[in-house]
């Protein structure tokens, strides 16, 4: 089959790879219909992170299932599926509080030297917890590129909101307009979120902000865009900072504009990000965040796609096929994609 | 007046001062009926924070308003009142969150070149938002104690487990034997914990955490009680971990037996206390804690130990008068007490 292969920084090559088969019954063969590129791909492809030259690439994709294993129950041949980025058997404690990302047997794709995303098929492994049936393959477009976000960036952004407890009524602000930053602003504004603030100084990605459910635009940074978001917030800060970027800056941005009492949500990969313990004790902000347990807040947040109440593929505004992979990329490298879709093979 | 001074690392002696008079037309005067020392007051007694000398000291007191200035509304002379460690005016947004602790116009008693709680008057500022008048001032000397313990450590014990969002039904484990370790212990019982592990090695401190809720004493520390944790936990971790202590090693502790997806409640004053973000970000640890707002908690608090439901005052197992306020510190110092009560003056 053809797949995405990391070759280096900024080296995106389409190559071959073996077909993947059965390996444990608990697996699943699915042929992924739509995948993407993740901002947090850009770290290796940056250089920023390590990563094994030769691997596979890719861990959001949806498809149809071709192959499953002996015991797998709740999916089969020829169902439409949405595949979370890390695989959960589902019934562990851990995934049973859904904290899915913490399966005590689980991990995340592309598993060892398993697929990525990016490619023709993935093997699934622990197929009953991880994948999630679609009732039909019969969407729109729009919705079809919303149940991708599911995978991972839409399930995110709801993580940073649900890690910061966003409550009804709420003051928000979003440090971070990348796709995982406006589908935090849209999660936000789903758990009734009055009023948004996004950290944001790029028209296109403003106007998403504003369509997901921003109310300010702040343009400034650092310090200066700390007093601009105590400004409108009377000096104290806001109910919940989210968190979407994982660099140090966008951190402590984050814990400075949190009002007293409030939770930071970290949704970004952190990348020399530090808490600073006294700042964070004598103002009493917490922090809490980590890899989203997209698998558990699949089945609502499909409910809400499925009915056109969010439409978070709306983060998508590039597109492409397998084998422009490398175009998707740099794209979202220069910044001249806010999320890159790879349209791989037909329902 | 007479009250405690801090001459320096281990030398606590009792001093003249002024009596405190009216400054602010929102001032009270409080007589000390009772006061304690704190376990950090321990610390610039230890010299390990810095102090100055020749100040007043203690933050814990009950007793009797003397005089109010002329925009006191709440209190009057004549009222019993506890007085919580910090002085709030109740009505900024901070305190209107419960966030007391982070009053806009407040701060932390002693205030400036104020009184501290180990003096026989205090001028409490703000006296309307900080002072809690207690129904009557005719109680058992056990219900006077725990009404004491309101002013901070059963407060900053109760702040751990919110915290850490303490649910019915929870395991928990509190990191540290001390007052507010025990008291915390005292506060998640109260929330619905279903089974509480005190990590305690000294016995007298296991039995009262026993009496308090303590289901299960762990003996071991660093690495050994994390893994005796573990090893009750089914190998996942406990709900919530309250850290109760302030240092490195019970911070670290604690994250390490939180189970993923929860959050650390911690108290201790942090001293040389690091936050490893990536350790929290893969396991979806959170971290929240900081100053107590004893003041928002004081209400639901007192109902409970007037109605005889919570005896926090049990802490105090060591008692004299202001005369012996320095064998008070050095019992603390060298644990041959828990917490000690300092008998200023009759009711």
């Amino acid at each position: 089959m053809k797949a995405a292969i990391f070759q280096g920084p900024r080296k995106i090559e389409v190559g071959e790879r073996p077909d993947p088969t059965i390996k444990e019954p608990t697996d699943a063969v699915v042929r992924v219909v739509l995948a993407c590129v993740c901002g947090s791909d850009l770290w290796y492809y940056r250089g920023e992170s390590d990563y094994a030259v030769g691997s596979p690439i890719g861990h959001e994709f949806i498809g149809v299932v071709e192959h499953v294993g002996d015991e797998v129950r709740h999916v089969a041949k020829g169902d439409f599926v949405i595949s979370p980025f890390a695989y959960s058997d589902g019934t562990c404690p851990n995934c049973q509080v859904g904290m899915t990302t913490a399966c005590l047997n689980g991990g995340f794709i592309p598993a060892g030297n398993g697929d990525g995303g990016q490619g023709e098929y993935v093997r699934v492994p622990l197929a009953d917890g991880t994948l999630v049936k679609v009732p039909r393959s019969t969407y729109s477009d729009e919705i079809m590129k919303s149940l991708l976000t599911l995978s991972d960036v839409m399930g995110t952004g709801h993580h940073a909101a649900v890690s910061a407890e966003v409550q009804k009524g709420d003051t928000v602000a979003v440090v971070g307009d990348g796709a995982v930053g406006l589908c935090a602003i849209l999660a936000a504004k789903r758990l009734g979120a009055a009023r948004i603030l996004a950290l944001s100084r790029h028209p296109a990605r403003q106007q998403l902000a504003r369509e997901f459910g921003a109310t300010d635009i702040v343009e400034e940074r650092g310090e200066v865009a700390v007093e601009a978001v105590k400004h409108v917030t009377d000096g104290i800060g806001v109910d919940a900072a989210l968190e979407c970027v994982g660099t140090n800056e966008a951190m402590q941005t984050a814990l400075a504009i949190a009002r007293p009492g409030s939770i930071v949500g970290y949704v970004g990969v952190p990348h020399g990000v530090e808490m600073p313990v006294p700042t964070l004790f004598y103002r009493n902000i917490g922090a809490h965040g980590g890899p989203a347990p997209a698998r558990a807040y699949l089945p609502e947040l499909m409910e809400d796609v499925l009915a056109g109440r969010i439409n978070p593929g709306h983060v998508f505004d590039f597109e492409t096929d397998l084998d422009g992979v490398a175009d998707a990329y740099a794209a979202m490298d220069e910044r001249r994609a806010i999320k890159s879709l790879l349209r791989v093979s037909h329902v």
